[in-house]
């Protein structure tokens, strides 16, 4: 079914981090970060000196809920569900979608907390789609955001650490989205026509992992990439995935005006738009400023497609995630007179 | 819509740990958990002593999942999306539906997890009922799991701990269920009639805190709840989810012949079937043998359920989950022929 974009609101915690700024905190090289990553600048909820959290995961997501549901100009007592998806939930409970209903005293409706990566989004948005697809909602609230927190130490000195451990603070920000969706065409032209995740057949060992603790501390890796298999492996599954949405719409790349590619690094996102052969002024790139801030990432990039899309024009999303090579896509069309 | 359960499996993970042996690890009253807690046993993923994990989260879903099947019949080939509930999971990344999907080869398909607590298999099956109604899918798996392994420091001495921490071990348990859900009411007599699933106006604290840490080890509360507000909450928010279900069926307690109440200990259970004035002898109970092994209890209950139920026969089950105060229920209904 179609379903349809009433509103959307983001938020990041904070000042952009330059990179000259990290390069000085973590020992790295800045002109490496720039060349090698591609990214320009991210955002953290923590101050990288003083370890001091200042948003948490909740802060940030209920700013863009609040932000999405203004947008919106749909008042917040006819949300019909909220589904939020992360990686860096504040707590395992309460469930942080949970702490934001609380907050936004968004009572008596069915809220869910998805555990996912960089397909996180668009698996909220697939979802959403099925609940709206069946009639008995109007009205729901996508969340999509993560927080590194956890993962950075104020105190550790970088400057021994391998450098596979603090490129992830290159790589990586902190960020959240919000969307208000319905099934309702009267009240937006920004039409999601098409949605697609799926777990692939993919049988190489897990490409991303983050692990945890409890209260008893272990020797247990926390953090694993795979980079090679990542830039060897992402790009040909987003070539797949864009096979799979121009067949279901029946289209050429010609016939698309905007792409909005997997956003690895800046310089990633680059490669797989080379590699999809794209022209890279018909793609919608935010991670070089944003930093890859994981569930939230794609609700960034639709921010910025909004802003650029025309009436009549249409777009095509494409998520991968390497945890496990999870593969979405979703379809865009501004249906709005030219 | 009404959805249907084809096939049921469970997994606990090793032998059951009797209180006798639960009261000499963790300098406990043997007799006091049997009085104060009503729980006889639990099974733990972890050897109490060694601290070796024998099971992972993963390993328990999948044997449920797989006994799901087989009860199901079903080959697995035509399982059309999997909802896995957990508050455990053994990684952040990739999500644990994930690698069960992978060991299974179940390809191709939508996967969620859910991020929840003792809630949570009645959110994955009101989710599923969301998806089932919409026509695009047929079979669908449902999930429920929990294991509290990063929660038990084997070489700590529990002999100077709080009753507070020590108390989780004989309340808590580790365990997994499944179950194949059909929208086809010719392959099953066991109707899902109605499902309720929604976080309600509570303005209460949180009742319930589990929180992780990542790479950054800190001061933090890790486990916290408060049974004293939920001794006080949950029989009422219990009863309310009653009085909704019997308005929903239109019928009153005397029309329904099995009652599953929200399962914290063996006398909670029957401190809230005094509470609804429910008699006994109608109510399915299994955390006295089981332990609370959270996302898995609802779906241990409606084994025991589907055991006992004669054609004809309704039930109605409700889960109260504290951490943010969630409140589900759902009444089945045995269509077979008396």
């Amino acid at each position: 079914m179609t379903i349809y974009i009433k509103g959307l609101g983001l938020c990041t915690p904070g000042k952009p981090v330059s990179n000259a700024a990290l390069a000085q905190r973590f020992a790295l090289n800045e002109e490496w970060i720039s060349l090698y990553l591609g990214n320009q600048s991210r955002y953290f909820a923590t101050d990288l000196n003083s370890g001091v959290q200042h948003y948490s995961l909740m802060d940030i997501a209920r700013q863009a809920a609040v932000s999405a549901l203004d947008n919106a100009q749909l008042d917040k007592g006819k949300i019909d569900f909220i589904i939020m998806a992360t990686a860096t939930p504040d707590k395992l409970m309460p469930a942080t979608v949970n702490e934001v209903a609380h907050d936004l005293e968004l009572f008596n409706i069915p809220t869910y907390q998805l555990q996912s990566g960089c397909c996180g989004a668009m698996q909220a948005l697939h979802l959403a789609n099925d609940l709206l697809s069946n009639g008995h909602y109007r009205y729901g609230l996508v969340i999509g955001a993560d927080i590194c927190n956890k993962f950075i130490d104020p105190l550790k000195d970088y400057s021994d650490s391998a450098a596979s451990e603090i490129i992830n603070f290159a790589l990586f920000g902190d960020g959240a989205g919000a969307v208000v969706l319905t099934s309702n065409a009267d009240e937006s032209p920004l039409a999601i026509t098409n949605l697609q995740y799926r777990i692939t057949e993919n049988s190489l060992p897990p490409g991303q992992i983050v692990n945890w603790q409890g209260s008893r501390v272990q020797e247990i890796e926390m953090l694993r990439e795979d980079y090679k298999a990542i830039e060897n492996t992402v790009p040909q599954m987003a070539e797949e995935q864009m096979r799979r949405m121009l067949c279901m719409l029946d289209a050429v790349p010609d016939d698309i005006d905007w792409f909005l590619v997997p956003q690895l690094s800046g310089r990633m996102t680059a490669k797989i738009t080379d590699f999809l052969q794209l022209p890279h002024e018909k793609t919608i790139n935010c991670v070089a400023e944003t930093g890859n801030n994981g569930n939230a990432l794609l609700l960034f990039q639709l921010s910025y497609l909004l802003d650029a899309i025309q009436p009549g024009q249409r777009a095509v999303a494409l998520t991968i995630e390497s945890s496990r090579w999870l593969s979405g896509g979703l379809a865009l069309h501004h249906c709005g007179v030219k």
